[in-house]
This record gives structure tokens, sequence and C-alpha cells, in this order.
């Protein structure tokens, strides 16, 4: 290979790129149905923007930036809701609550040893400007169902809560220590439980203290401890919207950016030990980026996981017609009929190589192209048409053009 | 505004949001049915790749690139062809022709002071592997049919062949300035005929013999010139298609990419003068990004500008419903209905932020929602249920849900 692809990133042909293609038609078919309206924001955003405090150290460090040609400091977003906070901070006229989705590529400089991608899809929707529970909910209720949609069933929604955590930790007197616990217990999944408990004593913190609560070993009575309230009215809520069985109350929960404020939630299927989902309410980031401050909370679809998860059931069908000259002589009546299938909203090929009989064949074949229209003189003459089901490996005649429009579209 | 969007690039909300989105799979559904698969390649490609020569000078020194934090030199694409040709290198086994679309953003650091975008979209469909007259046909009625579809009909393809004005400037004897002559003459749209002529004159190049051949003014037998036979060829195939009748020789055509070596063409709508689409043959780019060499066409649609186009006449109304509480009391009930409504796969939202029933009704006002469902004490004892159209200000009552149903589907 003369050129390769940048490290981290990929290319996606035919099938892969439809499955992902009906993928991300389906999530923004569910979130349209709870009212969430298209938001394009562009991948360059100002570094300035991308390296707001509150971002967490570590995706700092994985923003592409650099200089452009007039000398501005420019990046590529490394996700859909600095961009957001943004556009609403730039839009003081928005309807609130401002309830927006956007799907879109994402950058960050990952470790491609851990086969990780440095470009992906994220699907992201935010409700902005309702500090209400049930704006919670609604962005988890949309999340599942188009996650439900895609076929994706066994996953557990892991709950939990900022205010909580650091209600807990002013408690045992670790509030000044707060910010780095939950960086800490972030890693869990990553690192392991021991590692975990390692980092804790390294900072001085009684680990066993932080375990018995994260693992319920004590029952704490959590309803002392502020955003308890929040836990419980999303439990409420979520029992009228039917995926309270699919909640998982995780003390262990920390999601890794640092501006989350209230209820935390992630998505993980069952078999796969993997997130596929996850947000949480982030009441201060909007406030941050323009003059007024807005609650938020928002909702994200790890799609690159989602794709690999569906990948190996989607063996879905091409419907498309290539229509093959017999001799050279019979092409531009090859090409009369393309066109009147097309006409008839058919997706349809011919030869675009000057090819025999036999190659074009195979092309089709090769291409698994389910029906193959044979044209010659006989065709012609007697206005007949002659389909080759390659799967069956038989040929059907037709006497009229409807009738083959009318297979062709019943086989739909 | 404390942060600003980066010079060059714009976000999309609503309205204009779902419009871009209409066009693009509007334009996806027609580049399907000629039988082109969806490619998606990555956003970032090694700067080595997009910096080979036979690109042009002009677009090289357009492109955003860096050094990642591995100090490799990457670039954001600024088409959708070289990550094509690399594609095509990278993939030996690929069944040929390859007929594949790519519907995507590009870079490119524009002049924003003419208004231009630095990111912006692309739809491309190329043939590679094929140099028969049929594939610049196909490319060209496919990219014609998608923009008919979106409703742009006075249109104009303006068609040159490369080897055509080679084999003039040979016989003029001005064959070593042939690549010269058809970079100033690719300015002629943006700087005038005299200032062409004034720069023609600049390299030593006699102005009016070259504007005698693009005007027209002589002559020319251009049969005896090297690629007519592509024109015409081209010519003759496009009446079988049908849109010979669009279809305008035009020999100061010269596309700004430098490696075009057959037919080109353009696209223009009268009353606008700008190009919103074109491409054009190229048999050598293929053979410099990868070890064999392949015949190649494409056709690009510039969507930005057929965005502008279509802009103003797009008033579709969001077909979506509110359901609104009249006192605190019914907002459980609220939900219920909103829950069943998007079961039946209605577009339905409620309040999100515990407002009163004024507070509700403006909200849905302001965001043009058609439909509002009014749940009060009496609706809930009733079981009736009380829609408000909002364009009409009259209400309607429904004595069972499925009646409610039947409405807002009917009206879809």
């Amino acid at each position: 290979m003369k050129f390769q692809n940048v490290k981290g990133t990929a290319d996606y042909f035919g099938d892969e790129a439809f499955l992902r293609n009906n993928i991300l038609d389906d999530i923004k078919e569910v979130f349209e149905k709870y009212g969430f309206l298209p938001l394009e924001t562009p991948v360059l955003e100002t570094f300035e923007l991308l390296s707001i405090k509150d971002v967490g150290e570590q995706i700092k460090s994985q923003i592409y930036n650099f200089k452009d040609f007039g000398g501005r400091h420019i990046g590529l977003r490394f996700d859909l809701t600095l961009p957001l906070a943004r556009f609403v901070a730039n839009n003081p006229n928005l309807q609130l609550p401002f309830k927006r989705y956007q799907i879109g590529k994402v950058w960050r400089y990952e470790d491609v040893k851990k086969n990780r991608l440095r470009e992906f899809y994220q699907a992201d929707i935010d409700v902005v400007g309702s500090d209400s529970i049930e704006a919670d909910v609604e962005v988890v209720a949309c999340g599942l169902e188009a996650l439900e949609k895609l076929g994706i069933k066994n996953f557990v929604l892991r709950l939990n809560n900022i205010k909580v955590m650091n209600s807990f930790f002013r408690k045992i007197n670790l509030a000044n220590k707060s910010l780095e616990i939950l960086r800490i217990l972030d890693k869990l999944d990553k690192i392991g439980k021991e590692n975990v408990k390692k980092e804790l004593r390294k900072i001085g913190v009684d680990e066993e203290k932080i375990f018995d609560f994260i693992e319920n070993k004590k029952i704490y009575d959590i309803s002392e401890l502020d955003g308890s309230k929040e836990i419980f009215d999303f439990l409420d809520l979520s029992k009228i919207y039917g995926f309270d069985k699919k909640i998982k109350i995780d003390f262990s929960l920390a999601r890794g950016l640092e501006y989350y404020t209230g209820n935390i939630f992630e998505v993980s299927v069952e078999e796969e030990k993997f997130s596929i989902a996850g947000g949480g309410r982030y009441d201060n980031l909007i406030g941050k980026v323009g003059k007024r401050n807005l609650p938020a909370v928002g909702f994200s679809i790890g799609v690159e996981r989602v794709f690999n998860l569906l990948k190996s059931e989607y063996k879905k069908e091409q419907k498309i017609v290539f229509v093959a000259n017999i001799k050279k002589e019979q092409k531009i009546d090859a090409i009369r009929i393309v066109l009147k299938l097309r006409e008839n909203g058919i997706k349809t090929e011919y030869d675009l190589k000057n090819r025999d009989l036999k190659s074009q064949l195979e092309y089709a074949n090769n291409k698994k192209i389910p029906f193959v229209i044979l044209v010659g003189k006989e065709e012609i003459e007697k206005g007949i048409f002659r389909l080759k089901d390659m799967k069956k490996r038989e040929e059907i005649l037709f006497n009229s053009f409807g009738d083959l429009i009318n297979f062709l579209k019943r086989d739909e």
C-alpha cells in the first residue's frame, strides 16, 4: 500500500456502510418521535471552547488541535455537548426547554493499541433549560427506546447521582477529595477493583469505607444524603414510562466528564461488559460557556459500539437488478430497459465496461445481485422479458413490462 | 458572545437542519437507484495523500493540516475523490467497475470575505474501472436526476473535453502552455473575460486565438481534434437517456482540478450564474495513488449551493403533538397519553418545566407545534380527548383514543 489510513480511522463500504446508515436512521427516527429537533454544528471549534475548565484533564489531552493559516487556534470537537453549549449561549432567544438531537463524528486521540477509534460517531439528545426530573427521564427513555428499536434488549441502566456521592464524601470527611475519588472510581471497569483500591490508598483515602458504600456492604440510609430525592423521583417516573426494571442503582458509577452535577446514567449490555450509552445532568456547563446559566441533561449513544454489536447479525440483501445485454447489438435496448426500471423506482445497473455476457453475469454474481434481466434478439423481437433469479438459478419469462415490474415490486 | 463559531463554519437548527437532512436523503435515494453503493471514509487523511501531484496548487494551499500528538502529518480531506482513490488502491479485490457514492463534509481554507464556507458538504458518485462512455453518461444522468428530484429544473450542463483542449493547443503550437492556459480559463467566471485575456497575454499567448475557439467565432472542425469522439459519443448516449437538451458544449469550461483527462462537465442554474455540480473523467489519478492504474469518472453535487437555492422555498411544518396538563394534578395522566401517542408512532412532547397551562401553550405556539392535547380533570374522568388546532384556533373532542389516533394519522 502506498497510502494508508490515518491510525485509528477506518473505511466502511457496501453492506457495512448500509448497516451504519440504517442504524443512524433508526436512532434519528426515535429522537424525533420524542420531539427533539436536529442541530448541526461544525466539526471545527475554537480551541478556547474545547479546552474550557470542567471538561476533564484526560479528554483535554486528546483534543486534535492546531493553528490554521490565519493563526487561529482551532480543534476538532471531541463531543457534541460543548458545541451545544456554545450554540445555546450564542442564541439567547431559543424556546426553552431547548430539545435538540445531534448525530455526528467526534475526534479523540485515543490509544489505538486498545483497539480504540480516533474518529467515531456519537448520537446525542439533550434538554437545556429544565431542572425537572421529567427531563432526566425523557432523555433516558428516548435513548433506551432507540437501543430497543435496534434490537438491543438485554441491557442494564446503571444510575448514580453526583450530589449523592459528594454528600457521602462530606459525611466521611473527604469532601476535599471528592473529585479525585470520582476520577479514580471512573477507572473501575478499565483497571479493576484492586488497582482502584491501590490508587485510593495512594491519595490517603480509606478505600474500605468507599467500597463498603459503593458495594452496598453497609446499608446506608441514602435518603439522608443530598441528591437522593433525584434518584427516587427518577425511579418513580421510570415506572410510569415502564423502564424501571432496567435500572440498577450503582454508586461506583462515575462518568468520565467532570461537568456532571446530578443524576448520571450508563447503559451496558450484560454479556459485553462495556457501556454503549450514557449521560447525565450538567447544570453548570452552559453558564461557563455563555452569560446565562441554564440547567441541562443529556444522553449519548456510543454508536460505534452499537455498530459492532449488531454487525454480525446484519445480512440484508441489496434489492438490485442488473440488465445484461446478450450481444453488443442489444446494448441500447438494455439501457432503455434500465431507464424504464429506474423510472419505476427500481435500483438498476447495467454493464459499463462493454463486456460479454459471461463477464456480465460474473459481475452480477460477485456483487450478489439477486436478479438479472437478459436482453437478446429474441426478447426484443417478441417484447418479452427474461429474468434470471441468481439465487434459485432459474429463469422466469414475463410477457409485458408491467408484469415484470409487478414481480420486482412484489418481491420487495 | 463568549465563544464564537470558527470562521467559515455555521450552525443549522430546526427547519433548516430538516431541510438539509431531507436534501441529503433525496440525493442518497437517487444515487442508490443507479446502483451506487455507500462508502464512508474518514475525515482525517495523511497529508502525504492529500498533497500528491495532480491535485492543483490552489487547493493544496487550502488544506487544513497539522502534526498529531504522534508527530504524524495529517489533514482534513478537501474532497471525496482522493479518499476514494486511496480506498481503491488499498482494496485490490473490489468488483470492477466499482460504483460508489459518498456524502460528507470536506474542508478548505477558503476566502471568507467572499462568503465562502470552509466546512461544507459534497455528494459524490464515481465509477472506477471503466473507460466506456456509458460510465460518463451514468454519473451525469444520476447526478442530474438527483437535482431534478430536489425540484431544480432550469439548469444547463456545460460539457467540454480536456483532450480536445490539449489537441487544440497543440494545433496552435501552444502545447507546452496548455496547463497554464486551462488554469487561467478556469478563472473566467470569477475574474471576467478582460482579466483572463490580460493574463493570457502575460504568459505570451495570443488571447484572440483562444477566444475565437472558446467563443466559437471561427468554426473549427473539432472532429479533427483528439477527444472529440468522446464528446460526440456522450451526446449520442445522452439522447437515449433524454437529457441531451440540457447540454451546452462549452470550450471555455476548465474545471479547477488538474487531474481530469477526458470529458468534463459542470451544471449551472440559469439565473444564478454559479455552478451547483460538476465532474469529469480522471484516468490517471488512481494509478498515482495505488499500484495499478484504473480509469475513472465522477460527478459531485455542491450540496451547500443546493441548500441555499432551496432554502427559501422550504416551509414544511413539523408534525408534532404537545400534550398539556391543565393543572399539576394531571401531569402523570398527560405523560401516559404522551407514551401512548409515541407507541403509535406520533411525535409527541410534553411540559418538561412544570409550567402552568398558559406557559405551556405559549411554548407550543412559539415552537409552531400544530396540535395541543389538553388534559384536565374533566377529560380524564370522561375518558375524552380535547385537541386544540393551534392554527385554526379551534378545539375538537374525541370520544376515544382510537379516534384521536385516526385523526392525527389521517392528517399526516
